[in-house]
């Protein structure tokens, strides 16, 4: 893919990352095409519009993307961009199946662990990148999407070996171009340990203590002093598999959050929207991961367990 | 008061625990005196009524209860009942103070840690008894409470100090006499403890899981293991103070609530109905000396959070 100078992209799961991502890549005049489901209908007729918090950035539009509501009719690309939440990964083989060639690559921008192992066992010796994303960007309405971190945020384009590292270097470039910032990293394991220690602490309490946005978390002594206790198990699975993470990254965490204002974590638009939450990626993997090394994660263990315990009462009731 | 043939006994706080023991105190001939608040008019005109959920037990009616508004009105007792939240705990000296003579004795029946402290330092050099209840009592409507607990539970008699223990030993004696299953115990601390293996994951779970009463908790294999952790942090608590609290002890506090059925622990109701919730009784405190210990409650400093949180959440939603 990366000697063509213009490649079929395709974008599966136009949510809020695949949305935005196919936004911007389709914007700096890359050739998406947009696997949409819900919202087809309503793209086809208004296209798509980001909008984000920059003062100086104003809303982009796309009056006319280019998009399907079957993979079939999209056909063969270079690049298959994975963007569907990890609750549906059940579905994504047949829906990226008809977009492969020999030489199709893989980009998973999907949230928590298990997706590189799932794209491997489904997809063998196919070049997989995984994307990791730390930004704040929701899908409001249909086609629409809104980036709420200043900044825009950052993709680390992880190579899960090293054969891997020239792809992931290629499409960290392609996205840079399009103005996201995006790096690549030798090593997607310590990459998806760095974003759990947002997401599980955020996305998690936003749910448990009541459905409430991260700006009512940094409110809160009590609920800061938490979310550190969380992170603080995932630096010690992290660190059981030979992954330090430092005190800086961690003062980071908070300090980004704290200019997210209220910012609804995508666990808690899934959850008060009552679709799926990505409880096994983002919180029951980590958790296994750390059990296997007999790394105790008790705070985690018991957000789980409730977050496991709110879903199930939300669907029974 | 122990000498004396029929001493007055004034019950300060007609809720579940107070209105349940009062109604069996009185239906057993003692000469009990009601302080009620809210349900004062409805008890005086229609009395009181306790439902069990024994087959054989029928329901029990008193239709002329001595009732009071103002605890002026009743005078000095030779015992007093304080049954109040512990969350009213500011208002019970003034409550108590009108009810006292020189030998008064005080009953604390309420939940958690902390009661004792409390009473201490109000009414110094007084004879005080913790009176634990294992048992399971709702208010289900004003002057009605339903026994929910398969042969009605138990009362552990805690003497704070060993010259507390006749004490302790004559009111469980007169307890038993009401027919409700009475013990004195020389260490109301120990009591105190294996009472929180109840009440720490059942009251906490209830509320933190999504609003669940206990049959639904039990349900689950993942809240009974959460429960189970929670059980081992107040265990942990205990050991640091000195008390061993035997697996047997643990496997019975399943045992007894897997008979309970659909049951609403007391914080769960407060909770649902807006009230304030026995936080610092039963979880704060408890964290709180464990921590004093440095003992680790990692899943109990969990739960405290997010109830704090949700409890905050509720009061500004």
């Amino acid at each position: 893919m990366t000697n063509q100078a213009r490649p079929r992209i395709a974008i599966v799961g136009t949510g809020a990352n695949g949305g935005f991502y196919g936004f911007m890549l389709a914007q700096a005049g890359e050739d998406v095409h947009f696997l949409c489901s819900s919202d087809f209908a309503h793209v086809r007729e208004h296209g798509f519009r980001v909008t984000r918090i920059d003062a100086e950035a104003e809303d982009f539009n796309i009056a006319q993307p280019q998009v399907y509501s079957d993979s079939r009719d999209i056909g063969p690309c270079d690049l298959v961009v994975i963007a569907t939440k990890t609750t549906a990964n059940a579905a994504v083989p047949a829906l990226v199946e008809p977009l492969l060639k020999d030489a199709t690559a893989l980009l998973s921008l999907q949230n928590g662990m298990g997706n590189l192992e799932f794209l491997r066992g489904h997809f063998p010796g196919r070049c997989i990148v995984m994307g990791l994303c730390f930004i704040c960007v929701n899908r409001t309405a249909p086609g629409v999407f809104e980036n709420t971190l200043p900044g825009g945020g950052r993709v680390v384009m992880g190579a899960p070996t090293s054969d891997g590292l020239p792809m992931a270097e290629a499409l960290a470039a392609r996205f840079d171009r399009a103005g996201v910032s995006a790096r690549a990293s030798e090593s997607v394991e310590e990459a998806l340990w760095r974003k759990l220690c947002w997401n599980i602490p955020f996305n998690g309490l936003a749910i448990a203590a009541g459905g409430i946005t991260t700006d009512v978390i940094m409110q809160s002594e009590r609920l800061r002093q938490l979310a550190r206790l969380l992170m603080d198990d995932v630096c010690a699975g992290a660190a059981a598999y030979g992954y330090t993470i430092e005190e800086a990254f961690l003062q980071t965490q908070f300090e980004a959050t704290a200019r997210m204002g209220a910012y609804h974590p995508s666990s808690l638009i899934d959850y008060l929207n009552g679709r799926p939450v990505e409880l096994e990626a983002i919180f029951e993997e980590p958790l296994r991961r750390g059990k296997a090394r007999d790394v105790a994660m008790p705070h985690l263990e018991t957000l789980c367990a409730l977050l496991r315990a709110l879903l199930q009462t939300r669907d029974t009731s």
